[in-house]
């Protein structure tokens, strides 16, 4: 069940073939998906950006940090060098650390060198809380797990209650990773940004539909402890400053869904582009690149607002109830739709 | 007419007294509008913190820079300081040099040592482009005019076609300055948040009212050219970091009239306390200050957000039609509410 | 007089055939001088980045906020955009609004379209505060001075109390504009990087020579009442992200010359390239760009301390003594080398 | 063997009476050093800000991020919040998951709420590459040893090749862990400004001593991967902002020891306040605080450059020579100095 099954889709731009990031070619995300017992409910989501070795073929990146109230790893460098250099993870906070110890594991089996005859690898894991179905003390996530979720990845991949998303909430429901897509036109050729978002944010009854209804779980309005991350891909050539722009636009399709970005809740964006890949060793000094006209960026600016706006619905759409942690349970925006 | 007046409120807060800025105590506004000839449309509005002697006497700030795509002064120190130490003027993009000149001059008038026995004066002016409906190239703003604008303050003050406002567009209808405010209790004692907003920014077709419709007047969808200024004020004490972080709430009250934060839109947000004064030339050097315990402050983004929004409707609400430069015109947003 | 001649040169790398800014092909200085009566001592300096109509053709830029205790202009856009797309203006910190001026009637006068059929246009102007030698209070500065201080722009121009450095201290001496340049090969390829300095910082007995030699002129030690502006421009190409880098090594360089960046001082960095120009209006929507290699960005790193320092010194070794406001008077470093 | 033993104390300021972070009060550091085979030089550096437990009384603090090449943890939420929570581990570049597994189950076991019934908590870890003496790809430092490094702490603590300084590189010569402080005197009171650094930074043959000589360590100048890490603590009451700016200072000390920030070196700077604790539930919403007259705050500018400066030269005095992985070697300062 996606958003659109819903009537839940937004905005006027165009979705890809599968509305999903995966409509930015090469792109595959998998799954990790952790259900033991009764208290635990978690796992990893990773987003890998190409087929080839990320370390050696870097990719422009920005980053936007709406609310850094928030435990990512690896984003102070991306904003140093605008560049990431392995998959994206996505897990619970207190599963960064064995994330992390994945990526760079991942990365010098790729690649010997690292850390001996050249530099060290920036591992990009990013989080949210999902203490409340989830009993995060039990540090549950493994780096097997990450590399599960690694192996797993493809072209097709579910929303809802999966992978990272298995324990998160959004707006008093259950919550979960959601995907959505735009395709834009440039220069008469067709281009995609993808969104997958991390939706574990909103206080319960602010949660607005694209039609303007608000949805009202009636569940306590408990102080924001959530968080949401956004991914956002596009084949696009852009530079890193522009992509840290089009990561600001995702707080928009954020505001878009009824939150205020509320204290708890780190709000963190980043956005990467396909188009060019960066040689870790290149062989010249002065390398061509390719960027947008920037009076051009609006197209991009829209489909993120629009893409990120509606994979948090597809998300919370796709989401099926969740009894976890202490009995704590969190019903399906679907039960509130008829 | 103000927003409400037109069945435009917003959110679930009980507004203040005024539902201005100036339900904040002691803070005044005041405009001095410029209609001259079939050309010029244009404006200052001056908004005045406190009764006192600005620089003597400073107030902690921060800033959040949505879209820095904008002239405005004076920002970078107040991100290095985290505080104000002259009024806060709003005009037109090519009004902001006389401006500046005009609060240089009035802060040597009030005290005749900045500059020769102490430190100069960070002058704070903000802008938007009105050349739409205005000649900006007539520089037609000049520093008797904001000296205008500064007298003129008070507490009561008219929104809409005004002031810096008078040739501001929004979504494609007549935009300008427009206010709100939220009441916030906090150990047991009432507190104030107040919203002024210089709005001219918005697709034609994009805004979107608090019931979720859409209003298309049916205008070309041009780029982008406008921006929109948020001055959030508010007598809860607040640090300059807490102020910042407020300051970014605002863009969620923009993104929630419809907008995604266009490109050619400098969309720029700051936020000053009056609840403690900051003296130029303390008597000691440790200070006693206060703040927000930072688990509070959801109240202060909630407020902050939702009079933003309101107040860009208060502007759309309140605006005349008006015809300007080369003919050129913007319709009320009231006539597409029958 | 230049550092040289006073064997003040710095570092390992070579210096340019000038050992000065204009040392990037293309690139213009210009001067003018205020001096009247016995209280004015201040003028303009214009950096003129290329020979072609800068709003036509932009250039991309970076800046480095060390200390944003200062009240440049245009900084937000830059950081925000990556470009300028003006001279480059340096004066007294009240003649900020006049040069603003001047340059927005410059861009309009060589672009009719700003602000009627295309966007405005974002002037860049930084300041230090010569207040201890000029009457700040005065305003001196006017649009006309502006527009001399462009027409006069060359190749060949003089460091030392000219121009924006004629009233300006530094280290308890008489301080100024100075100026110096880094050769640097890149695939087999000459470039430069060059750095023009507002040199208005550092207290009394602080200065360091490149010996380690320090330098007291047995003034008393102030409060830093000054700041520093450092303009490094180069033909090597590089994105904004890259430049806002370099732009950091100046404040190296600052440091270097024994200051600690101390609180009145606004030490404010600006980086930009000449090698590819950014049209306003482009034909297509994807472009070519290019960018160094970022594993060879030290030796970009290492020019522009080094050239930031030297300039200081260039500064400091021009300035002839100057006598001015209410008899204030600053001794030239020459006369403490013996 | 400290700094001042080898006659290379910096500036002019005085010290402490133990001339190290540990000047203020209450504040503690530990070291677990790994030396296992030819292969492992590494560890971690725990320094305790407090005695009580850092998730119920936070600190205030600011972070300066120079250059972010590099893979530090909790940084983002540390510039959102101005507050940490946890001890302050150093490490190697891959130790950091391993380091922030152990903050947080450190933080679980000292308040078991976190989590489940309060927020997550923020760990803070900080890394150096230590590669060129430590085989880093074999991840050697555990959860384990970072507890050890935590319980390890007292008053009185080693610098040079110790702890997470084990394995790092500086200058060409042997880094490692250093410290230094400075007596600053306020409303007619002493207080202290510590700095512990973790020095892997610097090209050969750029160190530059206080007296203006140059170190040239005759090894080849190899592109910079190395990186410094720089620790300010303080019993001055600072806010947030204030304290950003301190830390900022810690890049003048840098500077001053010859660096310019290459590309390759991750140079962060974390400055914290122990004078007033944050609760982390408060009993009211408005909470007195402490700052410093921000014309006052050059003390702390100064104190902040040098106990950098001389702490970097006091982990290079103190550092015994090395050999490790592959054989490769590094030799002492003292070697040198003769």
């Amino acid at each position: 069940m996606r958003a659109r099954d819903l009537g839940l889709g937004c905005g006027t731009l165009p979705p890809g073939p599968r509305n999903a990031i995966t409509d930015v070619p090469g792109l595959r995300v998998g799954h990790r998906t952790l259900v033991h017992g009764d208290d635990i409910r978690t796992g990893v989501t990773a987003i890998i950006p190409h087929t080839g070795r990320m370390f050696r073929e870097k990719l422009p990146a920005g980053v936007a940090v709406i609310n850094g109230f928030g435990k990512s790893v690896g984003l102070v460098q991306v904003e140093e060098l605008g560049e990431i250099e392995t998959p994206i993870l996505l897990t619970n906070t207190f599963g960064v650390a064995a994330c992390t110890e994945a990526l760079i594991r991942h990365a010098v089996a790729e690649e010997p060198r690292i850390g001996r005859r050249t530099s060290t690898v920036n591992a990009l894991v990013m989080e949210c809380n999902d203490g409340h179905l989830n009993d995060i003390q039990a540090l549950a996530v493994t780096p097997e797990d990450a590399v599960a979720a690694i192996a797993a990845a493809g072209e097709d991949f579910a929303s809802g209650a999966v992978g990272a998303g298995t324990g998160m909430s959004s707006f008093g429901l259950k919550g979960g990773v959601g995907t959505a897509s735009r395709r834009v036109a440039l220069d008469g050729q067709d281009f995609h940004l993808g969104a997958l978002v991390l939706a574990n944010f909103g206080r319960a009854g602010d949660l607005r539909l694209p039609d303007g209804r608000r949805i009202d779980p009636r569940e306590p309005v408990e102080t924001e402890k959530g968080s949401v991350i956004v991914v956002l891909a596009t084949d696009v050539p852009l530079d890193a400053r522009q992509l840290r722009r089009v990561a600001t636009r995702g707080g928009a399709g954020i505001a878009w869904t009824g939150s205020f970005w509320g204290h708890g809740s780190g709000d963190i964006m980043l956005a990467f582009s396909t188009a060019d890949r960066i040689p870790h060793a290149p062989d010249a000094a002065i390398l061509p690149r390719r960027a947008l006209a920037e009076g051009k960026i609006d197209a991009l600016f829209h489909a993120a607002a629009e893409a990120t706006q509606e994979a948090v619905l597809d998300a919370l759409a796709a989401a099926e109830p969740v009894t976890g942690f202490r009995g704590h349970s969190r019903r399906a925006l679907r039960e509130f739709l008829a």
